[in-house]
């Protein structure tokens, strides 16, 4: 009896961890949601129940009905998994559901997944420490609902290293002045990564100075920071053949 | 013809991406790190070539000579996989190497890996954010040698998300002296993940004024902010049993 609450990763079913892969083909129920690649769910079990709670703008299942409904399925001794987008802990609000469980007396063990917040960026060719570049980096999320309080953008822009930011295409303007307005340079390198690994992938760079105007859209992950300017030349599709 | 340059994960072979673990199972030869678990190496064929470049303490194969390695192997045509503890491009040294690699000519794939940056957190009950206590993460490594420039400690300390330090034990002291001098109280909650999913997991908990004390040993994760004072009640054993 238990819920595992496990991290789908970014799109491609293949960057599901080998533990997550057989969760999936295993469950009797998966809560899963908006976020969840719908090849990821392909891996279910056809008898397999999928209960999509995917909160979108404007509608979706409260986090509080969530809870309750992963505890009384945990309860029901059911093989259940949660299943969210990238990794559980990180803006995936898996703490709070875990917190959940364990108050309801509910066993929960958590698989982690790979976040988009590393994800993307590579997907993209973009590294996010490389050496003598960028020894640090810095993940927030441009959403304000989130977290609540905006963040120390000026505080951001001392700190020197990478920034990753999750959610903040609708307020890239804003974001862009504040750090500008913090000190980070107009021309620093900018590299928006979108629906990285989903297949309908897509890269633009610019300077900093220019990311208002750029032509991104929903979901990506906006780097900002010398590693931005590297281009790794990756292969953009799986290049080692497997031979089976 | 290419190099597959693959994150290992943490430790459990279980939380290797599918790809991963196919790509490992049907390699020639596997170029592989001191971080790189044991039991991942023994997923690979019985035939497969393994080339420990291990870079510890005071000895290990140089930088250059293993990007010189990985590109005449890549050219012979075999299957290459280049094995990396966590992920390639999370303090991996993976985009000096992707760099050479496009230099020499040879195409060259990524294989994101769960990177303990996340991977050993949640592994000690940990969210990295979590609504209403963090909305941010900075990942920085403790380590001199690999980035040049101390952090702008009091940088970080004014940004005021979770803080998450690589390769810290040595100077953990030292940190936690710059971080406090820049703002921090010295009762910050702070948890350390030892040998995360590797069989071997210790974890410990304490005030950022007693971490210069505290009994800990590398490999480790340090993270220190409100959200080290969670503790989720994971279930510290896989627990969703699987029915194959």
């Amino acid at each position: 009896m238990g819920v595992a609450l496990v991290g789908a990763g970014p799109g491609d079913p293949d960057l599901l961890t080998v533990r997550a892969a057989r969760l999936v083909g295993d469950a009797d129920v998966i809560v899963y949601d908006a976020l969840v690649d719908g090849r990821v769910l392909e891996l279910a079990r056809p008898q397999a129940e999928l209960i999509d709670v995917g909160k979108r703008p404007g509608r979706g299942v409260p986090q509080e009905l969530i809870s309750t409904l992963l505890a009384q399925l945990g309860q029901q001794g059911k093989r259940v998994v949660r299943l969210k987008g990238g990794d559980p802990f990180v803006f995936g609000r898996g703490g709070e559901e875990a917190l959940a469980l364990a108050a309801a007396g509910v066993p929960c063990e958590v698989v982690p997944g790979l976040s988009s917040v590393l994800a993307a960026p590579a997907a993209a060719g973009v590294p996010v420490t490389h050496r003598g570049v960028a020894a640090s980096f810095t993940v927030v999320t441009g959403h304000r609902a989130h977290g609540g309080d905006e963040p120390d953008w000026a505080a951001l822009a001392r700190v020197g290293g990478t920034l990753v930011v999750l959610m903040g295409v609708a307020r890239r303007g804003h974001i862009a002045d504040e750090l500008m307005a913090g000190g980070l340079a107009p021309s620093t390198p900018v590299a928006v990564s979108m629906a990285a690994t989903t297949g309908e992938d897509r890269v633009v760079r610019c300077r900093l100075d220019e990311l208002a105007v750029a032509d991104v859209t929903s979901p990506a992950v906006i780097v900002i920071g010398a590693v931005a300017a590297l281009d790794l030349h990756l292969s953009a599709h799986p290049l080692v053949a497997l031979s089976r």
